[in-house]
């Protein structure tokens, strides 16, 4: 055993880590402001959004180069083999939640142009779920807490749940009254943005368990 | 230099390879299905739609398994450690392809409960292209062709365009006249899904570049 070896594999791993939690700060914070955008009716974020999904981008490409240079030199096995390989999967899962938060403000951008629809309630409350989701399942990677990441699985159904209660209700609004198409469609768009953002942070937490069991849960009724 | 350890390497890539074009021709005709229903307004695939989902997940898992072990026992380097991390990537996407065509048999559920709102020339030619791109970004990992790749990149252009062109068009629907709602915002999601697997082949054919080349296409405007 070569201890020396061994101990720059964890020093690696924990600089993994580090970039990928930064990650995941970043996207929170993207959430948080398409929403504070959406709720306020302003577009006071959109130059800070836009820094941001450089920075998400960035990080991205360098957890790959990390990636990619750890299992070039350090021929990792088992639980650091399935951790370095879940880490270049959970990059690209941040970064596509933050082009989602972009999604929003993009929605956010047409709904400012005309009075607002209804107050918003379960909307905020589909964000704050995926924005802690997203939270949850980073913390669980770094603790390799596989019961955090089971309840961040659990928690995507609430999001769906909420998901069709703001399609049925959007839908009555457009059909009792045309006018109020666009704005109703905006809104269920942004839904959808954060369902699929709540699905990033499910797939981060399949990836978590699969890691630290080193088997798969990610297709639990497929036959093998 | 170890000329059988050589052998099994590319062997093993070999049959890589046969499982991921596997997964693509079944994803590809989840797409043709899916679509097929839409148009002819019926839910004849839907059985099969459900079995190939099956299928493709179980690929998915057999490709991370085969590339773990790869990894983890055949210490391969340069491009052949990238193609091994492309197929890991590779796979996710065509799986979420899979679930994409499965969304859309879910919205043909909802549209054939009631009469056709006009004839549909967008949304199949929309199908057409992402088929397409799916197809040439599989063809261009097998080949490692950089210039197939590229026309995937440029092809999903089309398809944004077509997707506004289609969500123009049925906004107006709607305003003129709610009773069309509930269909139309079935017909704006099946377009939302069709962009979404163009960006998946998106995905792969800049995983394929960036495999041959060694160097990051994803982020072109990303300051490094």
């Amino acid at each position: 055993m070569d201890m020396h070896h061994e101990t720059q594999l964890d020093k690696d791993l924990r600089e993994l880590n580090d970039r990928l939690m930064h990650m995941a700060a970043v996207a929170e914070r993207m959430i948080d402001q398409a929403i504070k955008e959406l709720v306020n009716r302003n577009e006071q974020y959109a130059p800070e959004v836009t820094a941001e999904e450089g920075e998400l981008n960035r990080l991205q490409i360098e957890i790959d180069e990390r990636a990619l240079a750890m299992l070039a030199t350090r021929q990792p096995v088992a639980s650091d083999l399935r951790a370095i390989l879940a880490a270049t999967r959970i990059n690209s899962e941040l970064e596509r939640i933050g082009d989602l938060a972009i999604n929003i403000t993009g929605n956010v951008h047409t709904l400012v142009q005309q009075p607002p629809l209804k107050p918003l309630i379960d909307i905020p409350r589909m964000a704050e779920l995926a924005r802690k989701m997203v939270d949850d399942s980073l913390r669980a990677f770094t603790t390799r807490d596989i019961e955090l990441a089971r309840s961040v699985i659990l928690a995507d159904d609430e999001v769906d749940a909420l998901r069709d209660q703001v399609l049925r209700e959007l839908l009555t609004y457009m059909m009792a009254d045309p006018r109020t198409t666009e704005r109703a469609l905006a809104l269920i768009l942004v839904s959808r943005h954060l369902e699929r953002i709540a699905d990033h942070a499910t797939n981060i937490a399949e990836d978590v368990i699969y890691m630290a069991q080193g088997r798969d849960v990610r297709h639990p009724k497929t036959p093998r």
